[in-house]
C-alpha cells in the first residue's frame, strides 16, 4: 500500500446546486481522511453533468493522491459519477455478477420486483473494488489507477458513513513514516472572540515555533468559541502529547472561561455536574422562549436531572405561575434584576427543583428603549449562593437569544463547580 | 454587457477545509445568481494555497461565463485570492489611492492606526472595478477579463452580501432575451416523502412536458416536506404564471398538508392565524422539553399571541404546575391520551390562554417499552373542539423531536383554522 498524502472530495448532485442544500458529506470525510494522516486539498460540488464532472475530476486526479466521490450512483440516467470516473479512468465497464446479485436479493427482501435500471448498479470498472453498501442498492467502488486511488460512495450520510469505515478507513491505515494528524478543541463562553485572542495569542504563537508546531485556529459564533488545535507528523504518540500540553498551556491562561476540552457541549457539561450532586434544575425563561429547556432536553438522559421549567412570555404568567409580585414587575420592569430573581425562586419553588436559573431580557427587533435597549438581559440563578447578572448582548434577535441560553447555562454551571 | 449564462463559485479559506467549517455564502450567492438567470455548474472550496486556487480558477474559467470568489482578500500573507487571480488572468497589481484613503479613513474613524500590511488591501488588478465595503477593510473586485467576468467578495457574510446586492446584482441584469429562472416552494407537514411523491408524481410529469417545463424537487427534513417547482426561460411573466398554475394544481391535490406556499415557516403561519383571532396560545411539552415554545417564541413579535408554557419533564411537574391527576398518570402512564388531555387543558387554565397544546411521549434513546416504544409521542389540543391524537415517530432522539415538534404546530394550525 502507498502512502497516501492529499486527498479531494468531489459531491456529485444537482440538488447541491440549488439554494436549499449543503454538501455537508465533507465534513464527516475530511474528518476521517484527517485521521487518517490525509490533508484535503479541495473540495467540489458538480450537478448531474457528465461534462462538468469529467473536467473536475481530472483537475482533483492531477492534484490529489485521493478523490473520493459522493453521490450519483444510484439506477437512473441521472446517476453520471460511475460512467464518468470509468471513462475518465479509460476502464471498461463490467457487469459485475456477485453485485448483481446482491441487488436482486436486496430487491427479494423487500418483495419488491428489480426494476431493469438496477441493473446499472452492478456495472463494476474493471478491477475496482467494490463496496458493499447493507444500507441501500447502490454499491460503492476503490479503484486503483495507477498513481492514484479513486474511491466512489453514495451520498446518503447513512449509506456512507458505515461504508467507509467498513471498506475506506481499514485501507488508508498510514504506512510506518506516514504523517498522522491529530487534534484537540477546548470550548469558551462567556468571552469575546478577540479577549480569548487577547490571552491566547503569545501562547499559540509558542506553540506554532515548538518542535511540533501546533497550529492553533478559533471559531466564533454566538455564546460560543472554539480553539483548535491541531498538529501533523509522524510519530502520532508524540503529537498527543504535545497537543495534551498545548491544551493544558491554554487552558491554564483562559481559567475557567473554558467549559470543555473533551468535546463536551456546554449543556452535557451543566448535566454532568448537575447528576454528580443528584441535583434537579428547573428553569425560567422569557425571552429565550424555551432554547434554555430545548437544549438541556436535547442532551440524552437529561430526564434524571431536568425538573422542567416555566416559559413566561406573558406578565400574567410571571405573576400566575411563577408567583413573581405584580408590584415587582410595575416598580421595576419585566426586565430587571428584581424581577429576574424572583422568576428563578418561583420556579424552583414550584418544581421543587434544587437549583433554578431565569431569563428575561429584549430579544428584539422590538421592545426596546434608551434606558433598556435591545440586547439587554437579565440572568439570575437561584440556589445556596443566588447569583445575577444584567448583560448588553449584541446583534440581531437569534443573535440575542442564543447568546443569552449559553450565558444562563455557564450561571449554571459556574454555580455548580466545585 | 452580455448575456451572462453559467457562473461557478469559488469558496477560499483554510478553516473551510477543517471538519468544522462549511461554505455556506454559496446558498446565498446560488440563489441571486439564479434571480439573474445565471445557471450554476460548479462550487469549490480551497485553501489558501496558490497552487490549488489557481488550478481550481483556470478550470472554472474554462467552464463559465462568470467566476465569483469569497474570501481570502484580507490583509494578511494568507490571503492569496487578489495575487491568485491578478496572476492567472495575467493583470498587474497596482495600489490604487481611492482604495488606500478609503483604508486610511476606516481605521482613522476606529481611532486605530493603518498597518502597514492593509497596504495590500489596496492592490487593484488593472481596469478592474473596485466593490465598496461599507461593513469591512476589504473591498471587492470585478474583473472583466476578455470572455469572462471573475468577482472576487470578501468571506463574512455580512460584507459579502451588501457588497453582491449594491455591486454586482444590478450588472447582471438580464439583457433582451437572456433565461430567466423563477421559483415556488410549497410546504407540507403530517405526510411521509412518499406519500408526498405518488400524489404529486402525476401532476409533476405533466408540469415538466408543458410549454414552459417545470421541474419539480422534493426536499424531506424530520417534519417538514418542501416541493421546489422551478422554471425558466425567456418570458419571466410567462414563468410566473405557470409557476402560479403549478403551485395551485399542486397545492389543490395534496389539500390541508400544504401549510405553506409563501415561504412561511409551520410556526409563522400558527402566529399569523393565533393574530387574526387575537387568540394566545399556552403549550405543555414533556419529551420535547421546550422545542415547541422554541420554535414559536423565534417568529419576531410572538410576544403578542404566545402566553408561555411549561416544560414538564418529571412527573411531580405535570402534577404540581399543570395539575394533571397523579392517579392518571399511575392508572394510564406519563405517555398517554388522558395525561396529554389533563397536560394541555391543564396548562391552558393555568396560563389564561385561549387555546392550548401538549405533547408527552418518548423520544429515546431509553425509556422506551413493548407497549411504548421510542417514538411514541402524544399531542392534545386544548379548544372548543379538543383533538388528541397518538403518533409513532421514526428515528433517534433528535428525529423523533423534531417530528413531535411540527406535529405539535401542525394540530394547532389545523385547530384554528377557519
Amino acid at each position: 500500500m502507498r502512502p497516501l498524502a492529499t486527498a479531494e472530495i468531489i459531491a456529485v448532485g444537482s440538488e447541491l446546486l440549488t439554494p436549499f442544500r449543503i454538501d455537508s458529506n465533507s465534513l464527516f470525510l475530511t474528518r476521517r481522511l484527517n485521521d487518517a494522516g490525509l490533508v484535503v486539498r479541495s473540495k467540489s460540488i458538480v450537478g448531474d453533468d457528465r461534462v462538468v464532472l469529467a473536467s473536475v475530476l481530472r483537475a482533483a486526479l492531477d492534484r490529489a493522491d485521493l478523490v473520493v466521490t459522493t453521490g450519483g450512483l444510484g439506477p437512473t440516467d441521472d446517476d453520471v459519477t460511475r460512467e464518468v470516473v470509468a471513462g475518465v479512468l479509460e476502464l471498461p465497464l463490467e457487469e459485475n455478477p456477485g453485485v448483481l446479485e446482491e441487488i436482486r436479493a436486496r430487491f427479494e427482501r423487500r418483495r419488491v420486483p428489480m426494476s431493469e435500471i438496477n441493473r446499472r448498479q452492478a456495472l463494476v470498472p474493471r478491477g475496482a473494488r467494490v463496496l458493499d453498501n447493507p444500507n441501500g442498492t447502490a454499491p460503492g467502488l476503490w479503484i486503483d489507477a495507477g498513481q492514484r486511488i479513486v474511491v466512489l460512495l453514495p451520498g446518503p450520510p447513512r449509506e456512507l458513513e458505515p461504508m467507509f469505515e467498513a471498506g475506506v478507513a481499514p485501507h488508508l491505515v498510514s504506512p510506518a513514516g506516514a504523517r498522522h494528524l491529530r487534534r484537540r478543541v477546548l470550548k469558551i463562553t462567556g468571552r469575546s472572540e478577540s479577549q480569548v485572542e487577547e490571552i491566547a495569542q503569545p501562547i499559540y504563537s509558542k506553540l506554532g515555533d515548538a518542535d511540533v508546531p501546533i497550529e492553533t485556529t478559533i471559531l466564533a459564533s454566538p455564546g460560543l468559541i472554539e480553539l483548535h488545535l491541531q498538529a501533523a507528523g509522524p510519530d502520532a504518540a508524540l503529537l498527543e502529547r504535545r497537543l495534551d500540553e498545548g491544551r493544558t498551556a491554554l487552558a491554564a491562561a483562559l481559567g475557567s472561561v473554558v467549559f470543555s476540552d473533551d468535546g463536551r457541549s456546554l449543556e452535557a457539561v451543566v448535566g454532568d455536574l448537575l447528576r454528580t450532586r443528584g441535583w434537579r434544575l428547573a428553569v425560567a425563561e422569557s425571552c429565550t422562549g424555551g432554547l434554555v429547556l430545548g437544549r438541556l432536553t436535547d442532551v440524552p438522559g437529561s430526564s434524571a436531572w431536568v425538573a422542567g421549567g416555566v416559559v413566561a412570555y406573558a406578565n400574567d404568567v410571571k405573576t400566575g405561575v411563577l408567583g413573581v409580585p405584580a408590584a415587582l414587575i410595575a416598580g421595576h420592569g419585566a426586565v430587571s434584576e428584581p424581577v429576574a430573581v424572583a422568576m428563578a425562586d418561583g420556579v424552583r419553588a414550584r418544581l421543587a427543583a434544587d437549583i433554578a436559573v431565569s431569563v428575561t431580557g429584549i430579544a428584539g427587533p422590538g421592545g426596546g428603549s434608551a434606558a433598556k435597549p435591545v440586547g439587554t438581559v437579565v440572568i439570575a440563578v437561584s440556589a445556596a449562593i443566588p447569583a445575577v447578572r444584567t448583560f448588553a448582548f449584541p446583534g440581531d434577535r437569534e443573535m440575542v437569544r442564543r447568546h443569552s441560553s449559553a450565558a444562563a447555562l455557564d450561571m449554571v454551571r459556574r454555580a455548580l463547580l466545585p
